[in-house]
């Protein structure tokens, strides 16, 4: 990749060479940097191998500014105040639902009487499908009814249910390494716990049973699936979430039980076994599924400029998804992201000097049940649109504190990221890695190339609410959403006035 | 009210008081109580006032039998390996359901096979209510459905629901002092907060606007009352509990909702004051119950006797209620009390030295809804059965652990129950007073002047899951249920082997 550094970069980096001895916003993280390291002076003749590109800097008017942001930000509630509008005015808000609607209308006049300009939305086709009701009753040997919910795109059972055995295994490869013929008429329940980690990554593990589960468990001759909810709350409520039917695999119907029920499952199961009260029997349940698929609806992105100046034709994308689950009242997930990236946005853009590149806030159409305003939003701008894209970053994962920053930017913007951190890490941030892929809703711009800027908010105890009916405002700590919104800010401001042109991340 | 002291009585006393210098469980506690302080030698001849009873006291020995309970129940999980065979093998069993059933033939099982004798149920008969389903939606100024569940007999509403204005009160008090008419037509929304306290008394002042506040707003022309949740989680679940018709008053039906949809409720009213964004306009909600009542079927008291010595004959009662609510499993309540009785007994009764009297295990029916068992058990055993009774304990208040040791005993068994309460100070159990009233099944008792013992277990987190669907065995600290059980069988052997005859206590 060819990288075009113009002379204002040049500039910017001489300025910024310049303050090193006095800002103490730069010290010894950015000597330590390998672009730093290794970047020499243009004038050096060395043939091969070529020079990496050289760092591009904040200047020290606009780290000043940044600076500026982030104690503005921290004496802002504009967040959270955002976050109760739409949790008292709207709750939920799953794909094609009037909550839809009502959320894209919301977002529309919250965009306009906040000053956004260009406002408008973006046509989506979403997907509909219908909860209704579910019932998990055990049968035998102890009966007993369970907390339960539908997975996100379950097919029903008959009306009357499903009776079966249960086949208990932890995982997807427990279960293809089970004697041939094991899960056939039975009902396979996925016990495998969720760990809790800060970073999320405990959620990407189990959920492959929910995902993909139900297909596997198909295409081995099971009736039906249950599993453990892929969430980390000791609360009876159950955790939904999409699953991904195989086209070649027979469809069958998949709930999930609270994780209080499915512990009791397990001990019904133990039972069972040989030493057990129970020894011999055979752990029986009926589930009962009223979900269904309705036509496709229209929804829509929704989307909102604060103009830059010189560079007002270029655009630093902050996201969130405008719709939730069905359960909760969509709070964390991902109002909270919407509520960060209006508020940082607007933040950034009133700072002093003024961002040079326009401040996009795109709230995405359903990201939970299938990323379709997503994929829509390169489509309906186009190539032409997407080149002008120089970052992208989204809040997607609760109300924070963010305790990472991380990217996935052109090398030489690294120093730049090490500036930020320098900025927010008295807000208990550390400095991440070049290696993050960002929010889902980023995935189709990542793949195109735009770089991506991505504060991690920590999931600590996110999915202990994450896709229940506990996603509601009263989980929410307005300290930590402030902190969210305050890096979120930093961050897109100095994304907006770091010099350019910035180059396509190459994969 | 004369006490009779026999020579038993005397020597014991003699005992005691010539351990004082040599046991450190007697110390200055028992030399301040009021008791010890005005206790006069029987050979003082003072006219009047009449001297009080001399004090009670345990033996040497049957202090160190004491102990030993203590030291035995503090290596003991029989009281979780009872719950959890309850909770997996049972689950809910609310008055009149399978569950109810399955109940009784467990604790009869479990009473046999543990080695109680006179194992036997008593004939009660309950009311038998169907939850049904429940529904709670906003129709304006802001739509949403929020988690609901019915008031223990409350009556249904028309199939299509019941569609009203609100009015918003904190509670009876507040309704009561609305301009005439105001409820009218209405739906009555209570949302006052029930306050955590340590006692449960929280729960005492809250609850009114579920017991009585239904008729009271049914008498005012209401057609249907909501109420916060009588209960301390800020989880999504709606808590559950009985509310009592007044015969004169228009019977209405009668939800919950949970304390965040509460919060959201009251945001939505706070929308449509005069500078809220939806001015002007009602809060509307539409409330659908499909509770019903069914005739009243049988269900037992459950009894087991582990037998004293020379005073079998006499009782000491140690109960809780077999029954819970259909919501959640009746784990803490009050399978927590079932396991804490049981195990408590047993190991009481396998003291060295042996207790004198018989502890019967009392697992009382249908406390929940109506106190069912509770009236019936002394009419069935009948006045010389209730003057057999030495004394009474029940556990109805969760897995503990306890906190405080208080007591409704003649004055002079209150030293006993400090001596008791040295042998357990060292488990952070406080000193309490002789104002006790026990647990709700021990009320037809008491008023019959069967004295109480009361080991109070800390209700700090209690009503976060009491009466909910959270009532599971994940809830359960296993330390705590320990600690419970040993302070019960403690307070247990005291009872089952102090001097006596205990009189009755005197109002």
């Amino acid at each position: 990749m060819t990288i075009h550094l113009p002379a204002r970069g040049r500039l910017g980096l001489a300025f910024a060479a310049a303050c090193l001895a006095s800002l103490s916003l730069f010290d010894t993280a950015f000597a330590q940097t390998p672009a730093a390291q290794t970047a020499a002076p243009s004038t050096t003749a060395v043939p091969v191998p070529p020079a990496p590109p050289p760092p591009v800097l904040l200047s020290r008017e606009a780290l000043a500014g940044a600076i500026g942001v982030r104690e503005q930000a921290l004496k802002s509630d504009e967040s959270y105040q955002l976050l109760e509008s739409l949790t008292t005015e709207v709750g939920q808000r799953f794909a094609g639902t009037a909550g839809d609607k009502a959320g894209v209308e919301w977002a529309v006049k919250t965009l306009r009487d906040l000053g956004f300009t260009n406002v408008h939305t973006q046509e989506v086709i979403v997907p509909r499908w219908i909860r209704g009701e579910a019932s998990f009753d055990v049968l035998a040997p102890y009966p007993m009814s369970m907390v339960t919910t539908a997975i996100g795109g379950s097919i029903g059972t008959p009306d009357e249910g499903l009776d079966a055995p249960i086949v208990m295994v932890q995982d997807i490869a427990a279960l293809q390494a089970l004697p041939e013929g094991t899960a056939r008429g039975k009902i396979v329940f996925f016990n495998g716990r969720m760990e809790r980690t800060r970073d999320g990554s405990g959620y990407g593990k189990a959920v492959r049973a929910r995902t993909e589960g139900p297909s596997i468990a198909g295409s081995l001759g099971a009736v039906g699936v249950v599993i453990r909810s892929v969430g980390t709350s000791k609360n009876r409520i159950a955790h939904t979430g999409t699953l991904s039917y195989n086209v070649s695999s027979p469809r069958i119907p998949a709930v999930s039980i609270s994780n209080p029920d499915a512990d009791l499952l397990e001990r019904q199961v133990a039972q069972t076994r040989p030493e057990g009260k129970a020894a011999g029997q055979a752990v029986k349940v009926r589930m009962r599924v009223t979900a269904r698929d309705l036509p496709q609806v229209r929804s829509a992105n929704v989307i909102g400029d604060l103009p830059g100046t010189d560079l007002a034709n270029e655009i630093v994308l902050i996201g969130g998804h405008l719709d939730s689950w069905d359960t909760g009242h969509g709070v964390q997930d991902d109002g909270a992201g919407v509520a960060i990236a209006i508020a940082a946005a607007r933040l950034a853009a009133s700072a002093n000097p003024k961002p040079r590149r326009t401040i996009r806030v795109v709230l995405f159409a359903n990201e939970e049940f299938g990323l379709s305003g997503a994929g829509r939003y390169p489509v309906a701008i186009g190539d032409e649109g997407v080149a002008n894209h120089a970052f992208a970053m989204e809040a997607d994962l609760g109300d924070g504190p963010v305790w990472k920053l991380s990217a996935r930017v052109p090398q030489q913007y690294w120093p730049t990221i090490e500036q930020v951190h320098r900025v927010v890490r008295s807000l208990e941030v550390e400095l991440g890695d070049n290696t993050s892929n960002g929010g889902a809703d980023l995935g189709p711009l990542r793949r195109l190339g735009v770089p991506i800027l991505s504060p991690q908010l920590d999931a600590t105890t996110y999915f202990d609410i994450h896709h229940t009916v506990n996603d509601t405002l009263d989980q929410v700590d307005p300290a930590h959403l402030r902190q969210s919104t305050t890096v979120f800010a930093v961050t897109a401001y100095a994304a907006a006035i770091v010099d350019g042109p910035v180059p396509r991340y190459s994969q």
